[in-house]
C-alpha cells in the first residue's frame, strides 16, 4: 500500500476502506488530498476488492476545497485543481468496485460532490449536506452536477442557490443518500448495504456499475442502444452461464471471476 | 383476435387487456412470450382502444426473461432476444392507447423494466420490484433503463447493484408507480385511474403522448424545440378547435377523432 | 417603469415583484400578457435587483393560454404566440435574479409552466397544479418540458394524460415546489426562501445560475465540461477572491458586484 499523509487505507476482506483523515482541516481537498484519494481509488480498482467504504475522520465528512489553496491560484492553477477533482469523480465511477460514502458529519460542495458521486450512501442522523457556494463568492458549479443527476431540479436549486445544508432526512427523501440512520448504527448500516450490494459475481457486477453511468442521462433510444448490446454479450460470460445454469439446477452458483 | 398461447387479450368497452398468462412459468418473457405481447400490443394500436392494461396471471406479475431459453442461445441469439424485448418495450410507449400496469405481485428484471415503461402503474400492497440480476451473473443492464428514467440515481443504484426486491410503498415513494392499493381494490383503482387518463380527444392525447416521449430526457431548448412545433400544429386539429370552441361557449365538446 | 396593462410591477428593496394582474381572466396568458411578463422580465434582469418574485393577483395563479386568443388563430399564429410563450420561460432562466414563484391557487397549464420555470417556487396549501390539456382537445405539449425536468416520469404522465390536478402538498412531494405553507403565512415563506436564496455575491449567482440551467439534463461528462470551465474561471472574478479572503480571514466578505 503506497504511504499516504492524508489518507488512510485498509483492506477489511473484500472491502477497502478510504478514509479522509485530515480532520483539523474538516478534510478539506487540497491538491495533494485529492491526488491522493484518486491514487487510492484507481489501485482499489486494480485489485480483487469488490467494495469501498469512502469515509471520513474528524467532525466533518469533508468541507470541500481548501480555500487556502484555491485562493493562491491563478486561472490555470484552479483549471488544474478542478480538472484533478472531477478525475477523482470519474474514478469512483469506473471503478470496478461499488463505492459507498459513509457520511457521518456535514459533507460540503466537493465534498458533498463526493456523496453524490457515490454508487450509494449512507448517512447518520446528524450528518448535513450543502453546497454553500451560493451564498459565497464562489458558486459551486462542478459540485452541482453530480447533485443535480441525484435529486429534482426545484431541489438542486434551492441547494445551490441559497447555499444552506439540508439535514441527513431530507437529503433521503430527496434521494441523495440511500438511508439515513441513528449515528451509532452508521457503521453497521453501511456494512449491511454494502454486502448487499457487493453479492453475485464481480465481473458482471463491474461490468453493469459502468453500462449504468454510461446509459444515465441519455434520450432513452441512445440509452437502450448501449444497454442492449452489454447486455447480449454479458450473457456470454462464464459467471452468466453460470448464474442461469444454478439456477436451472436449483443450486447454488460458483462465481470464477 | 389472434391466436394466443402465452396471453390473453381482451376487450372491455374502449379498454383492452393484454393478461400475461403463463403463471406455472412465472409470466417469464421467453421469445414466444415477447413475441405475442408484441403483436397484441401492435394490433391494440391499431384499433380504436383509448387505454391498455397490462396484468399477469398467477403468482407473480412477470419474472423476466427466462434462463431456460437465455442460457441455450449464444451471443446472436440472446442479441435477438433482447432486441425483441426492447421493440416491445418501444412499441408501449409508442401506442396511441394509455397504458397501464396492473401490478399485483412481484416484478423481476425484464418484468419490473415492463412496469417502467408502461405509461402508468398502479401496484397492489403485495407486489414488488426488483433488478435481481445485480447479485447473479447477467446483470440487469436493459431492465435498468427505464427504471433509471424513473426513479433517482442513488436509487437506481441501490435497485440494480443489491439485487433485492422494494416492496410497493417504496417503489410508489421512488416514483415507479403512481398508486399502491390494498390488494382487494386493485383493479378498481386500475380503472379509476384509466378511465381518468382516458378522456379528452384520442387524437389530442395520441399526440401528446408520443411528443411526451419525444422530450424527455434531452436538454431543456432540444425539448422545446420539438414540443413547441407539435403544440403549434396540433391547435388546428378537429378536436383542438372543438375543445376550445366548447370551453368557450360553456358546453361540453363532442370529439371526432 | 414601463405602462403595463396586465401586469403590475414594483420593486421592494432588491427585490422586484411581478404580479399577472387579470383576475377577471384568471390570469389567462394571452399574447399581449405574455409580451409584458418578457418585457418585465427582462428590464428587470438588466437592474440590480438580487431577487424577482412572480405572483397573480385574484382566485387563481395562472389558467395558462386564454382560449378566446388561441382559437382565433392559424398554425402561424399560435406558433407565435407558443414561440412568445417559450421565450418567457426562458428569459426567466437567463434572469440574473433568482426567480420565485409565490404561488396562491391554482396553476393550470402555462400557469404550471411557469411555476415549473422559475428557479424556486413556494406554494399555500389552497394552491393546485394541472396540465389539463389531457383531458380536452389540445394537449400540454410545451407545459409539460419544464414539468417533466421537475418530477418523476410516471408522475409526470399521471399530469399530463389525467389533466387532473394535484394539490400542493403532492406538488411539494414531487418536487414541483420547494415548499407548502399555510395561505396566510404565503408572502412570510416567499420572502424567507428568496432572503436565503439571494445572499452573496449577486455577479457569482448570476454566473452559478446560468450555468445551473446549461448542464443540467446532459450527459455527467458534457455537465462537467461546461461547469469545470466556469468554475474555474469563476474563482478568478474580484468577489470569489473576496469571499475567499474574508473566510481565511474570518471576517464578513464585502462583495463589489
Amino acid at each position: 500500500m503506497a504511504d499516504y499523509e492524508h489518507i488512510l487505507v485498509d483492506t477489511d476482506g473484500d472491502t477497502a476502506r478510504i478514509t479522509m483523515n485530515r480532520p483539523a482541516r474538516r478534510n478539506s481537498l487540497s491538491a495533494e488530498h485529492l491526488t491522493e484519494l484518486l491514487h487510492a481509488v484507481r489501485a482499489v480498482s486494480d485489485t480483487h476488492a469488490t467494495g469501498i467504504v469512502l469515509a471520513g475522520n474528524g467532525p466533518v465528512f469533508s468541507a470541500g476545497h481548501d480555500f487556502g489553496d484555491v485562493s493562491a491560484r491563478d486561472l490555470l492553477g484552479v483549471r488544474e485543481l478542478l480538472t484533478l477533482c472531477t478525475e477523482l469523480m470519474h474514478a469512483i465511477q469506473l471503478a470496478p468496485q461499488v463505492v459507498i460514502a459513509r457520511v457521518h458529519g456535514l459533507a460540503t460542495a466537493a465534498g458533498c460532490q463526493l456523496v453524490a458521486s457515490c454508487d450509494l450512501a449512507v448517512a447518520a442522523e446528524s450528518a448535513g449536506f450543502a453546497l454553500p457556494g451560493g451564498k459565497g463568492g464562489w458558486f459551486c458549479h462542478t459540485p452541482a452536477v453530480p447533485v443535480a443527476r441525484s435529486v429534482g431540479r426545484k431541489r438542486l436549486m434551492e441547494l445551490a442557490l441559497t447555499g444552506d445544508p439540508i439535514d441527513a432526512r431530507t437529503a433521503e427523501q430527496w434521494g441523495l443518500v440511500n438511508q439515513v440512520v441513528p449515528d451509532e448504527e452508521l457503521d453497521k448500516a453501511v456494512d449491511h448495504l454494502l454486502t448487499r450490494a457487493t453479492r453475485g459475481s464481480r465481473a458482471s457486477k463491474a461490468l453493469g456499475k459502468r453500462t449504468l453511468y454510461a446509459q444515465l442521462d441519455r434520450p432513452e433510444a441512445d440509452a437502450y442502444a448501449v444497454a442492449l448490446e452489454v447486455m447480449a454479450a454479458a450473457s456470454q460470460i462464464p459467471d452468466a452461464k453460470e448464474g442461469m445454469a444454478a439456477f436451472l439446477a436449483k443450486r447454488p452458483p460458483l462465481w470464477t471471476d
